[in-house]
């Protein structure tokens, strides 16, 4: 028998219509759907994929051991992740063994700061495997934000906010034009960064881009908390036109 | 009589079912559809939107007025593009005074290194505008190639290889990953940039990505000429697992 094939789907940031062709042809036919999800939600990519998921497909629900609970720093978070990547990565090997094939839901682009590539990691060797590409939050961000952001030879970094404040400030001035991701509890961090070196008045703060209650606004309009999955753009220089 | 709506449309690195759900719908309903080619193809986003492009739309192709024969450093250069953006913008300016909606194409994502962005400064202020994302040339190649490119903490830049030698160097040193774009008359000085910034080895060469000519391999073992629209990739750090 021959074994099924992994697909890894890229959903996008969250509006259903910005999923692909592919993705959607793919997720519809497939006879298992598996993702990522925190214990107590439904997972973000599985609502983007909506009644595109099969009524008789098997499901595979994800969730993730902790979020915040266990710190990055701490060595147990990095066994205690592996050890459930591993779970997740048998389970699908299970289903593609029996001939099955799995497409595997990830938000934003498979490839870019995703869970998937994990199970990827664990499974490329033994099984044929198609990364399909997914718009990303950044791209649904500066899309919402009609915030033109690189033209001509302008350097783009994309910034997780996790890093140190010292990091940031010599990120931010080596890049004409910054996304940054990750704020959270680093926003006011990234606040100080981005004044420093400059940056603050151009920075455009998204939050839940492409979907209904998504908000767009200056950075310095913009008060309260940032959930995690929101970004700062700061756009590149002015065009030329 | 209200004006036009004017829509710009991501449509991806090449195959046409890496458009979005929302790009296609758009796309068959306009009655103008427009995009920019050089003056002697017809276009490749043109090309990705094959027949979904109505049989009784009106179209407008935007032929550039040169490519290469005028250096981007010749004062000329600039004067006789803004003006060839304004004669384009003037075009769709002049359909959504009468109603039309329009759409433009755009390969990969609007608003990452593309012309669209010359247009929208342009109507902006004076049209209603939508923007839908694509899936970006760089994603399509890190897809093909099945390359994870950036894990936790790591920083993802995007570097034009026009840049000079030294620019090269500094900006790969700050990056954990990278993608560099525009090879083509570049290739030499970037791969001495990459030599000595210890990247090499890790760098992967992919040409149209996600078409059916699509090539894919390490640099190291990469010769001969590489053409304008071609990328490198420099995964980030190994992943923890």
């Amino acid at each position: 028998m021959t074994t099924g094939h992994l697909s890894i789907l890229g959903m996008g940031p969250g509006d259903p219509e910005l999923m692909t062709l592919k993705a959607a042809r793919l997720l519809r036919a497939s006879p298992v759907v598996a993702w990522f999800c925190r214990h107590d939600r439904p997972g973000h990519a599985r609502e983007i994929a909506g009644d595109l998921v099969s009524p008789t497909a098997t499901t595979l629900r994800f969730a993730y051991p902790f979020t915040t609970e266990i710190p990055v720093s701490d060595p147990a978070y990095l066994v205690r992740m592996a050890r459930f990547y591993d779970d997740c990565a048998g389970r699908i090997a299970t289903c593609l063994r029996d001939g099955q094939d799995v497409v595997l839901l990830c938000e934003g682009d498979p490839f870019l700061f995703g869970s998937a590539m994990y199970v990827f990691d664990r499974l490329h060797d033994r099984f044929p495997c198609t990364i399909v590409p997914g718009i990303t939050a950044m791209a649904g961000c500066w899309s919402v934000a009609q915030a033109p952001m690189v033209h001509g030879d302008d350097v783009l970094c994309v910034i997780p906010g996790t890093l140190d404040a010292a990091s940031l400030t010599t990120r931010l001035e080596q890049a004409d034009a910054a996304v940054i991701m990750k704020l959270g509890r680093n926003l006011e961090k990234i606040r100080t960064a981005l004044r420093q070196t400059g940056r603050e008045e151009r920075a455009i703060y998204v939050e839940r881009a492409t979907q209904p209650q998504q908000r767009c606004m200056k950075l310095t309009e913009m008060q309260g908390p940032a959930p995690y999955f929101s970004i700062i753009l700061v756009p590149g220089r002015e065009d030329a036109r």
